[in-house]
């Protein structure tokens, strides 16, 4: 099974959750929606819906709502993060459209990313499962701590492998586990089955962000929608850098260091650089630890019976993970 | 009794919000601790924890730490919109001291006011009562729409009275009521109880904002800890400036347009702006619809008994809003 046949798997939710979206944005506040419309349907692939969904059908859900709402709070949480994570980065494109920042200025992003934190927690008081609950404050609280670490960390070339992975770990993978989490408990699964696909989920994060921050350097331009490099020249330190810097000469460290300092790296720096990484294996090491997670993930799916469709969309989600050129 | 006593009759209490702020906002990522101080003892009056801890003895809550945990929540929403509106307007001063954001920079605090948004929902989540969650995740996303129909009036010179009403009520006093609804679930209130008490915090929290707003302009610099003419710098139309406006001629209105399109106004301006709304008697006008309001809150009161010392609080509370010259 691959990615486009899982989705057609829970095609009726997944309609129903973008229906949801645009519900759940309305507000008499009319730039909400305007911003909304614009975040919401400009293609972002759902990965965090789809893991909410498959995890939830697997454990046997057979609601109608429950996952959809909870399919909106992570895509809405996700969103959030990332329009601030693009207003503190000024970033110009997002999904190769214009970021909603550049469009809205940062004042309303901001503050349009609060609401969107606000909603998430209105979804869920409304829903009002405590124990889910529980364990999304704490993801938020873990996302945040992570997004404040990789902030204090931007241009420092000392960060470890080990803080990196601390970093991604709180940033992406949390959220990530916590979807496929949240779908176990609907689905009522055992405790063994909710903590292996929370490990799942975790372990998938792992390597999409891994992958995320490999292509963030080797991706096509058009398909990325935003310029290559655009980690190092916003100072944000990632594996493929780290690797690169723990093995070149000393004269090639001062000329990284000079493009993380100032930002200022045009397309010829970064071809240079990757051709660096390259020649180094970079790419291949980040590829082979990606792999591994996965690997890892799947592993933590043998607590479930083989046969159910939904077990093998979640495997067909951790192979596109992997696979994805964008 | 004054403002002073009343805080007497909860000393105990306001002491345990003060340890209990500083333990929430442990964490291994280490500048979070050390903006948290920041930001939590620079001295906040703690007007939000007040109405809380007030209100739920008021009603009778005679227990130990739910009333401190939720006192913490809302000084957290409180400050974490505090921390995202220094943001936007660049503040480089707040209550006498560098902002945050002119100390660590725009893009930590974000981070810090998603955190602190994150806590405030980790500390309901765990307390686990899920009307007053909902509530909460109700006033969130009231404060989050107040905040975005604000930042998109900036510099609209065509705001009306009425607009302006709506901005403050999301932005300001939904959450105050809020602080006072709290209490009153806390302490086993009556429906018609809960009910006043939310329309009494409402009332103050108008009338809360509206002199804030009056003293932007009228303050002692010393002691407003940021200079006078900041909301007109920022474009922030607040209604000293609605009411001058309405009632000045065409090259004063130019003037005024002139100063909040560009920002640049200097003490002078400011000066000759603040003697023009004083003949035209605007903080007479401003002040005696504050004053309303807090008639109109103390009348809410009627419901309970007189005799108890918290009522005789809330009264002090209210009173002290419109006394208090910082």
């Amino acid at each position: 099974m691959d990615f486009k046949d899982t989705l057609t798997l829970i095609k009726d939710d997944l309609e129903k959750v973008e229906k949801a979206i645009g519900k759940y944005f309305e507000s008499d506040v009319e730039i909400i929606p305007t911003i909304g419309s614009y975040l919401f349907f400009g293609g972002g692939k759902r990965i965090r819906p789809v893991m909410v969904l498959m995890s939830s059908r697997l454990c046997g859900y057979d609601g109608e709502d429950r996952h959809i709402a909870h399919s909106c709070v992570v895509e809405f949480l996700h969103t959030a993060t990332l329009l601030h994570d693009d207003v503190i980065d000024a970033s110009p494109k997002r999904r190769g459209n214009p970021s909603a920042n550049s469009k809205w200025g940062n004042e309303v992003c901001v503050l349009v990313g609060d609401f969107l934190f606000a909603k998430s927690f209105d979804i869920m008081a409304h829903d009002g499962d405590s124990r889910m609950l529980r364990i999304l404050s704490d993801t938020c609280l873990r996302m945040a701590e992570g997004e404040v670490l990789q902030q204090v960390n931007v241009c420092n070339l000392k960060l470890t492998e080990d803080e990196y992975v601390n970093i991604i770990e709180r940033k992406t993978a949390t959220l990530i586990s916590t979807c496929c989490r949240l779908g176990a408990v609907l689905g009522g699964a055992s405790a063994d089955e909710e903590k292996a696909l929370a490990s799942f989920g975790l372990n998938v994060g792992m390597a999409f962000q891994l992958v995320d921050d490999y292509l963030d350097y080797t991706a096509d331009e058009e398909r990325l929608g935003k310029p290559t490099g655009t980690d190092l020249r916003e100072g944000n330190i990632t594996f493929p850098l780290i690797l690169l810097y723990e093995n070149c000469n000393s004269e090639q460290r001062s000329r990284i260091g000079h493009f993380v300092e100032n930002g200022e790296v045009n397309p010829q720096d970064i071809k240079e650089l990757t051709e660096l990484m390259a020649e180094q294996n970079v790419f291949q090491r980040v590829e082979a630890r990606a792999v591994d997670y996965i690997k890892r993930a799947k592993s933590e799916l043998a607590v479930f019976d083989s046969g159910s469709p939904y077990l093998d969309g979640l495997h067909a989600v951790a192979d596109f993970v992997i696979e994805r050129d964008l």
